[in-house]
């Protein structure tokens, strides 16, 4: 049977893969990136009770991939489902889950990432997710959300290595605090601008008299372009963009972009949120590339207005940020994708995999002499 | 192992169940829906080289389930992808593979059709049928594509008897000529109207003056409303419809509709045309209900258009249907959606599954009475 | 003014024009179309505080059109704005406005309805209307919401007779109370399904357990297909219908659909509620063809959600009905839009216009007689 | 003429206004954007036959509005369409003509830029000069197309000083070759990052390799954010950006964008290529504010794709470049739009407006040092 997986014993889980410098965020270098402070972790985890999980994969010479889950709060999402949107910048991917999203405007399971060709195995293993609660016996329907960008230049892809085990492994491991950057979860097998990519987070909080609310990011860099790193032209410096006349890197791969609030959104403002992520990306480099999936998942964990699946009342009462007080958020969005996206770099350390490929990690030390000669 | 399906040896496959007399489409009973004439068999596959397979599960007192596959042509889809586009009417479903389609323009594997909980299996199985090419060989991205509705009733939905191996059969029993509706496949398990729903196709041609062109729908039925047959309401003469004071009869469930086309229609045309269905469900009195996902898809069959994988040449001569010839394609799609709905209700039959349910069959010779006294 | 209107003074504003038989609903004849009751009115004025006015304008043999205000209360919208959508159903039409209310999820003027080629008037005069609120003082940005259909067959469309102060007037004669019906405003000179189409008004009021709300359309109809009334195929009994051998009627022309609800809807569920309404043109006949250009505006009364201009909080507290209460009202939209469009018909009388073009009105009592026949 | 403009004699038709040291674009001080090269002109005339016209309205101590006009090619536009899309980044603005685009493809107009409340005069005008052909003297519907941005802080927004005149004046001002930048047309009174902004336009050639293809951008630049110019943080240093502590600069006021390209796209592709146009606008600082209407109309010149109004053949033979080809198009778009608006900064002088309201320019000398500083 093509679904025993008799190489599973094989697999040796790595959780934790950093061993070498790659272990700072960009910030903690002294560069800022925009204007707006991130909050106390700078991570997606700034906000409400989200938790992130990794399943990493690294396996034999082939097998560069995992995953990553993104959990909007702790309880049963299905029972407690929270206001969410889906932007697509280029639809150029598999995502699972999207139309029932914006029909309904939420969210009912965690957000998995993983590689492209296991997004079926991931919906499966959130099926079973959902029916592990026991107050979920009687549920028939589960809308799966999975993103994914392909890593097949350093993963056996056609492998489609990743379990549903896996996939519940990671969600098992979420929590809230710190969360792991770089070669992890979905990042294992990534590559971002040439260099290696791998998961990345950041946030901003806003100040009391704009509401005081957090917007965190995480993202799953597997894309390319001119790469810039706080408006320093890195990837021209270094001679390694999409265009060159030296060696022409691939834009594509895809970014997937999670993005998470305390705001009181609803799924209308939440689209627009997640659309201002795409300008973050912007500011990277990235230009969403023909064979770029690039997508953004918001959602907002406002308590209130959480969406019980069921309920007696047919009116719900909620609460609602006017559109006129949305910009401070764009803002904070903007700059909390740019930032996850260059943590992910700064994180992601040197990979061989599949076939000998092997793709370089940013050189940091060079990078934090171009940006003292460009004055940052 | 989840995925080890201990019971499939149980399984009988059951790809003809038609016994009764639920065995003719409406026009066999003389009765006509619209203005335009059929294609030769009335069914999707009067279109280029269309071709459909059922895999028909009904096993014990509780699988009622299946699949139906719909190939836009017999050879290798990825390598001659078609035109195609994707229209949601509601969007309360799982649905995979529409953002690509809709990014792109095109579809590149078989169209599967089965119950909710078997997208991923579905998905997966795509993925194998993709690779199952030798000239895939070096392929690492596929997009299948899913659709589904919820056959939960009858069926036991949770148990996911559905493997990989069904979709295979089903996409293998694909093939041209007359197509098999009612119980069969996707459509084993499903309810439309109140009634036992199932699989149903039809299809127009156009007068040469107008291209020729055919046009042909094929739907899994499973949603409700009040039921209209050609004008004639017959939900509210059976005492049988939504928001009836006897008894409530829920219009959820969902429909999914294929329409193929041999017009030379670019994706935007194509997605004009799937919106255009919609309105022939609403004709069947149907509402696409809150909890109704109901999906278009639509692709163009002419060979002039298809889009090869790998070209050497960047820009592609097309032939383009303007947009001032498309009124009667939509009227041709409108009455075949109609017609499609009308005769998966006249070919199901009744069935007992799941928990001892039990969803009787519409009763033809009452409707067809009706239909008499309402001078059809 | 800036803007002196020689040829206004021949202008004879005919505000009542009904002469004639055609001066009844169908409903007053004894058939009913769908299953829920009407509101007392049948109108869209049933819903809160919904004002309609008219200012038709027939003019010597070349001038057949006119104005349709719908205000959504009689209060300044502007810094009152109500939660609002527009759906599309096909946009081969000039609608201003809609991107706004799209974004912003509201409505900040009255709709106005007019012919193709005054839309431009229409929404400069709606500047004028919101800069004449003295509370609207320091106003500089303001977004007029103005549908069309094309009149121009009967109509000398080209001469763009309409003024800003005769949308100025339809908006000062808006009152709640019944509404005219066929023949006036915006419908003066349209055409449905080959014969003299208008302004067409109807609602459905929920029963008390579905939670009492009501849901009103009113149409400018302005399109084809092949007619059906409650289902009995009128256009071909009278063999008018488009695609038929004898003649080939235009099915184009466009129908805009104007929604109004009580139900305390946001943005979403509003464009939920507007899709719906394009199923109940379905029901008529109607194609929405390549010609027709479709759109339908939707908006919701409820008072406690209503939007003001300024604010001094951030969040807003909003009633929001639960998605899996928005059934019933898809299906009142579906059968209020249905029989709107009947009724448009019904109303409206035999018209000569530009050229000695003449369109005859729907024989009232050839339908009545076919409904008889067909059992209604 | 049915509107007689008192004033109109009182206006000084400034179609020359730069007359101090703005008025170079920046590559000119030897700062270069990307990595792609421009064309002939750096200007979107540098594609096929596009023309591009202003009028500016400068008059007494509160007029300073205009109109720009953008012509697909010189000859009739609505007899010879152009294959066309909109992008909205964010629909809190009134474009007029949006929905049409979308729906058929096509642009049948010259694009016209003004001020918000002047659009409705601008359309009208857009049907003035569509029905001045001879050849159109049956035309009955026209689908002006008029994007807009908010001037009213230094113009008198209020009383919409452009006549249809005006609008017919940008027209015939239309030509091909270099285009006037900064304080002309539709951006007379506009305002960027908190300086005085305008119009401005950049374009980009493909190498051979790549198809030569030219895209070609025209901006009418109203918005805010956080200003960076070809990376460097130009608004932080000069302390004048949105969020900042000292003042807060509001984001608001909208960014027109106009992209040309001679590709052989179909609206799909054009429709991605303008989103990616929302990218090189992020890489400016902008962060598409709540306020902030941006949208992006893009068409294609290819001669072969044009679109007859009238056309004995159902079927057009079209070129169209394949999905694969795209990357090195949103590349050229995305620094494009970068370039436009920074050059729109760098042309447009200090304008003091209504009620003494002044707008100082960019300080060039400044950030040109700071250009230095930061090694560009």
């Amino acid at each position: 049977m093509k679904t025993i997986h008799f190489i599973a014993f094989l697999i040796i889980l790595c959780s934790t893969t950093n061993v070498s410098a790659q272990d700072q965020n960009i910030r903690q270098y002294g560069i800022e990136i925009g204007v707006l402070e991130p909050g106390p972790l700078n991570s997606i985890t700034d906000v409400g009770e989200v938790q992130v999980g990794h399943q990493t994969m690294i396996v034999g010479n082939h097998i560069r991939t995992g995953v990553t889950a993104v959990l909007p709060h702790p309880e049963n999402i299905f029972q407690q489902k929270v206001p969410a949107a889906v932007y697509i910048e280029n639809g150029f991917g598999k995502l699972a889950g999207s139309t029932q999203i914006k029909e309904l405007g939420n969210l009912e399971t965690p957000i998995i990432l993983t590689n492209t060709l296991s997004v079926p195995t991931a919906a499966d293993a959130l099926i079973d997710y959902t029916f592990s609660f026991e107050e979920n016996r009687n549920v028939r329907s589960v809308n799966p959300v999975v993103g994914e960008t392909n890593d097949g230049y350093l993963n056996d892809i056609r492998g489609r290595y990743v379990t549903k085990k896996d996939v519940l492994t990671a969600i098992n491991n979420a929590e809230d605090g710190v969360v792991e950057q770089g070669n992890v979860g979905a990042g294992t097998g990534t590559v971002a601008f040439g260099f290696k990519g791998g998961i990345g987070t950041s946030s901003r909080r806003l100040p009391e008299k704009m509401g005081g609310y957090t917007v965190g990011v995480l993202v799953q860099a597997n894309f390319g372009g001119v790469l810039q790193v706080a408006g320093v032209p890195v990837g021209k410096e270094l001679d390694k963009y999409y265009l060159s006349d030296r060696l022409n890197e691939s834009p594509d791969g895809s970014c997937m972009i999670i993005v998470a609030t305390d705001a009181p959104l609803d799924a209308r403002n939440l689209e627009r949120l997640a659309k201002r992520a795409a300008l973050g990306l912007a500011k990277t480099g990235g230009i969403a590339s023909n064979g770029s999936g690039d997508y953004i998942i918001a959602f907002s964990t406002a308590e209130e207005n959480r969406i019980p699946y069921r309920a007696t009342e047919a009116v719900q009462q909620k609460s609602v940020l006017r559109n006129n007080r949305m910009s401070p958020l764009f803002m904070a969005v903007n700059e909390a994708t740019e930032e996850a996206i260059i943590n992910s770099l700064f994180h992601a350390q040197t990979m061989t995999g599949r076939d000998g490929h092997t793709i370089n990690e940013l050189p940091v030390d060079s990078v934090l002499k171009l940006m003292e000669r460009y004055e940052r």
